[in-house]
């Protein structure tokens, strides 16, 4: 079963990746450009067939490691 | 105008990012995970108020900055 695990960073939470590419953007002429905020995918391939267990798997999984709970969002979207 | 743009690596390129990933996960006890590849989002707000030139717009961020075509694909999503 596949699975797509999206992580990025709460409302807040200075994103000092995200003001470079802003930067970037605007260097190169994209002058439309009012803010941007980068966050990571994390496209998972599970053995697990059942989809409720294979969503509590990976809920624990961001919990424990692929996420920062603290300044961090994630969103878990299974794929089959 | 607000949008999301996905970057993956394509199918063969390495990737150790997802291998720390699948091997961390393996040492915490998750066994089923038979593989995972990293990648990277990149939320925008635009000042363009016409999607399809936002799209536009966006595409030519993704080809001059945003993705390394050679190594990445990208997509972009629109949300209004």
């Amino acid at each position: 079963m596949k699975a797509r695990v999206t992580v990025t960073l709460k409302t807040g939470v200075l994103d000092p990746q995200g003001k470079a590419i802003e930067g970037a953007l605007g260097g190169l002429g994209f002058s439309g450009v009012l803010g941007a905020r980068q966050g990571k995918i994390i496209d998972l391939d599970l053995a697990e067939t059942d989809r409720a267990k294979a969503e509590a798997d990976i809920r624990a999984m961001c919990e424990k490691l692929l996420a920062n709970t603290v300044i961090e969002n994630y969103s878990v979207e299974i794929k089959g």
